[in-house]
């Protein structure tokens, strides 16, 4: 049992956090500076100093970091990855600087295994050079999609051509003026076994038929310049080889990308979360009410010593978990996996709250703290609730008193 | 012992119930519709449906139901007025609707209580005729607030005028454009006691050297057309006369504020809480996921319960509140006054927080359930932070060991 | 609305108060000196020193007040006698000295109920006398007994007789010396509706056929010289006339006692409750460390102030309960009593807990601290546990939207 | 990075988890038929099933592996040894068994690192071999012992001998016929520097002036045959040897021991938590209520999804800080070991009071839950109480900020 990183990875680790710390959060206010502020989605632009950060980061080769295949990315494991996924959570700017976002991420994935050699060429290589980003169409608004088999978007194979028809919400990254692709998810053959009725569809953005019907604000944001769409796809035709791995995969491939991706969401709720203990942090000492520091009075020393707690437990879990996917499968990992999509979320969530709260005044206006604080609510709700999650875990706990 | 309100009470309650849900609940999606959607709050407006519904709500007698004082306003107690609060806090619209919303209710209070004839006639009788509103300017941005004696805003006297100075902020409805006053608070004279440096000043909202510098998001709402405004207040000078009560009583005006306030607060929150939780019971047994409704699954059942048993309790505990306060006086309700400004709105957030969960992803977009997180969660730290209510809470109960 | 006693009632709980703080709470150590020290329960002694509190009690008429009737008892009202019940919850050995403890005070409300003339005279005249003591066996090791359709035992009729069999546990008082009578809940006919099976029947507790198998720890408490034991009936035959009200009314009966029951449960538990406070600051302000009293130390302040704000909300819900019961009937206060049924015991627990650890290694060993903990404790699952109580609450709230 | 146990720690958890389940857990009941059950210490006997199992574990190689040092004990490290202290917490007669009791473990480290050639001839061998057992006398009534300076026995040194004077308690295995000896800790020279004025002595179990004050129950429990007892200390002689690695020694030698006796701990409370967890399971799966098992019926399977997410955070946390002290030292391990300190008994409290819970009736009165229970809640306080471990945590973070 060794809790060290190896050196490679702790290498690693000291380059991204320096570049984060001395050039992504420093860029923070000039990035909010150059937004549109506008809530008309059509008028956004994508500030100039997110591309400079990028191309230094692809300069220094901090660069598709996360991607685990060594020919297209950085060929790292995930448990290589994970510590530096926690380190981009600390910025709302550093995943997109080191070209690691999702959906990107998880849509780039499918791509390096499912896609075609042409699907590969024309989205893949320009997606991994930053030059567009893509958006992942698969929850619906009028069912519960933590239940797949509610889905009723549809991809009908007719002749040479897919037909693709159905209302997805949530689609992140569909705001985004450099958005070249969806993947889109929807039902091929309702009479087919459960989990080969769905198929995966890459739409170019501009295809005929897609409209934007709004953009869903995630608790008072619409994280402009991305965005988070309701989208409507109308009929919208596409060659039948757009089918990603062929018709009825689609479940396959969704199980394929969910592990990878909920570790590097929970990592980035950890760095996250030690961001927003540092901001409670530096408050508590630093501010003073009836004579005393902040730190001085009440439960503040509890409530630091409770975070840091949670924080650390729930790293070690989320950094077991990988190990486990990387070293046993995902069917070994999978009480981990559920277990950290609640953990970590949770953690941020209230530590977020707590940093908001030491605030005072200044604390329901802070634009970062309602950053940590959204990041963790919507995380609880995002890829599988926190009930569904719960209920995984408790369902393989008590498989062992069949 | 007696649980039942007041026949007379229960009368108006059920009044005011019927106007709040026939009348402004269907009102909600108009207001929206008519604000005018910008971050500019010069461009401000206020939407019409509002006017008319205050019209309707003078025309039936539901109108200024806040105020004691029976020759200005209703006259009615504490205890009867709150659950009438209540009602109010079902709906975001419904205080303004009735002329009882913050901090309007607590300036003419204090108009009432301490205003001279003048002062009452230019700017109290307007304000309760619904024709204007007003703002309150005390917390400040340097500054711990919740320690008065931190206060660093100044109003001092020189000659036949009052000069104020500062910078304050979360002074709400300072955006909207029928503002006429801001009451503001600052130190006349730093080497008086303890409680006679401060004195309230009665500020037109035009007088010359008042600078909004910014309004500020409240968990990303700018809360337009009213707005929480950072003003500043350079130079601006005033007649004498314009001092409430006259110099060094603003510690007694803003304690004498205090008690009602907080009730009112808590007892909307409340309103807002079984709004919550209806909003978690609708779609429980509306939901379907796995074949059953939400409600049977997982640990639904028990969060409803605990949501019930939550808002119970903290109804009750308001109620002796406003009861202890019109029978015994301020002294004898401190303790559950500061009880309830912790319980009220921390049940508030609890609720609102699960009705969001319950929503899945239309939890994090829906207005109604971001108006219901934000209210509670603001007001935790709005008029004294949980941490100060829990200490004096603390102070009083052990104040029996001494 | 009127939250103050009634003047009778504020003189009798001060009277209460003085006879339990003046006298009971101080022959606590006596009475613990009294006992005989040992597990088997055939050799356990009544201390004297509680039948000298007896006699006190009863000429000092704080007799019997639990009682409505007003022939047999006080005559209080359930608003009346909860917060005298609540008195007695702050010593151990109050209720029974003013002959005000369970499992008698609901046994004396059935026999003054539903009891026959000869029934009265025989065993309801020395029970209230306080001559005998009496228990109640409804409880069953082998099932769920939240579910009342699981009850396996049996109280046949046989010509003219009654013969009971079956095995009850946690038969309270079962093995007191002065038991005079059981209480005993049985199946008579099987075929009959869900609500007409059961049958009560009176048992003398030397009738033929009864057996102790053990007395039950309760949190590693024997709660000597009274017992809470696992009786078994073996063939036990009465005459026909030992059938309170006759057969097929267990059920009816039983549901009658639960409303009253619970309210007496849950103000002990919140007399208990301060108590278990007033431990907690008595500790915090006398004790030192590292160089500070405790109050001063951590979060010590914020635990006093939560428990104060839970005791004050669950007693209000409790009196409110009382009231809709004496008001409204059994229907109208059906979420109430489920709710305070789940909150007493629970606010007790907490607070019992939070005062063992303060008192650290003497907390785990005073025997008051034990007490208090262990009745929150077992108050969650006796008379129905947390969760049926939750799972009644929410689905009376959920009948509103059916 | 790697979370799995090497191959050779791994095949010691089998052989001791084989052991604990085929031979401990079955004997669990033997030993408590055997047991003398008296509340009168001076008549415990040692159940005779305990020295058979000693005696087969020693046979088997299962002995003293909680001794890192290679020639008296196992040789393992803290990372090696913490699974196996896992196994053994999972029974309350595992670690006796194994010879891997407290405070027999801390003393023997004590003994090996400090003690002379003839205090381990003549006390340290016996212990090894499981033929007496030894106490540990520090805590004192009077006083908060986590605060060290307060301390108020005294071991002065006179002529060539050791005066020791004070009252002790929470002196464990104080009861126990096999009693060798204790080790005393007291002041030597209140004059000298903070940390070299206590001293610990070796002192034989029938030394003159030893007098067993009273034993203490925990949770209603007097851990008989052992106990844990108030003892006096009056004007005991001792030749000056007895004083372990010389005067003055005292804090050091207890700083020493205390890292890896919290981890002995914090292990062994997570193997009461799958214990308890495992009983909460068995009970959900097998009860009915209402026609459901518990498993399907109310937060039943949140509960249980909860407790894993905790015990499996804990493990990691406590593996972490066993894998720092080995590798990085005492002072590198600090936060995570007050961090366990506070998590793993908080976590065997919580799942325990679950797993009575779920038992309903049962549940108050079953000897291994209450044993469960027990066992977190005065881990909650013994070795330093939460509160003084939630501070170290907080400070050590707030150092960052310094």
């Amino acid at each position: 049992m060794d809790f060290a990183h190896s050196e490679s990875t702790q290498q690693l680790i000291a380059q991204v956090h320096r570049f984060v710390h001395e050039r992504v959060v420093p860029s923070e206010a000039i990035y909010r500076d150059q937004l549109v502020d506008t809530a008309d989605w059509t008028q956004w632009k994508i500030p100039p100093v997110i591309e400079e950060l990028k191309a230094e980061a692809k300069r220094l080769g901090l660069w598709n970091l996360f991607l685990p295949d060594a020919e297209h990315g950085a060929g790292l494991s995930n448990r290589d990855y994970a510590p530096i996924a926690e380190v981009t959570g600390r910025s709302f700017l550093a995943p997109e600087a080191l070209n690691c976002s999702a959906p990107d991420t998880g849509n780039a994935e499918v791509l390096v295994k499912y896609g075609s050699a042409e699907q590969q060429q024309r989205w893949l290589a320009p997606l991994l050079a930053g030059e567009i980003r893509s958006a992942f169409a698969m929850t619906e608004p009028a069912v519960a999609s933590s239940d797949a088999t509610n889905m009723r978007a549809t991809c009908e194979v007719v002749g040479d051509e897919v037909v693709l028809n159905g209302i997805k919400w949530w689609t992140s990254g569909a705001g985004d003026p450099r958005l070249g692709f969806f993947i889109f998810m929807g039902v091929t053959d309702p009479s087919a076994s459960r989990h080969t009725q769905h198929s995966m569809v890459l739409v170019p953005a501009d295809a005929a038929g897609i409209r934007i019907v709004r953009m869903l604000p995630v608790i008072g944001n619409l994280d402009e310049p991305h965005g988070h769409a309701e989208v409507a796809f109308d009929d919208v035709r596409l060659p039948k080889s757009a089918i990603i791995a062929g018709p009825g995969r689609g479940f396959e491939i969704a199980q394929g990308r969910l592990g990878p991706g909920r570790i590097h969401h929970c990592m980035r709720a950890i760095g996250a979360a030690e961001r927003a203990l540092e901001r409670l942090c530096e408050r508590a000492v630093q501010r003073t009410a009836f004579g005393k520091r902040l730190v001085d009075l009440g439960g503040n020393r509890d409530i630091i010593a409770n975070a840091r707690m949670a924080i650390d437990q729930a790293r070690l879990l989320t950094l077991k978990a990988a190990w486990t996917l990387d070293t046993r499968g995902t069917r070994a990992a999978l009480t981990d996996i559920s277990a950290i999509k609640v953990i970590a979320p949770n953690v941020l969530q209230t530590i977020a709250d707590a940093a908001m709260q030491i605030h005072g005044g200044q604390g329901v206006a802070d634009a970062e703290l309602h950053w940590l604080y959204a990041m963790g609510r919507v995380l609880r709700i995002a890829d599988g609730p926190d009930e569904v999650h719960r209920h995984m875990v408790a369902k393989l706990e008590l498989a062992k008193y069949a």
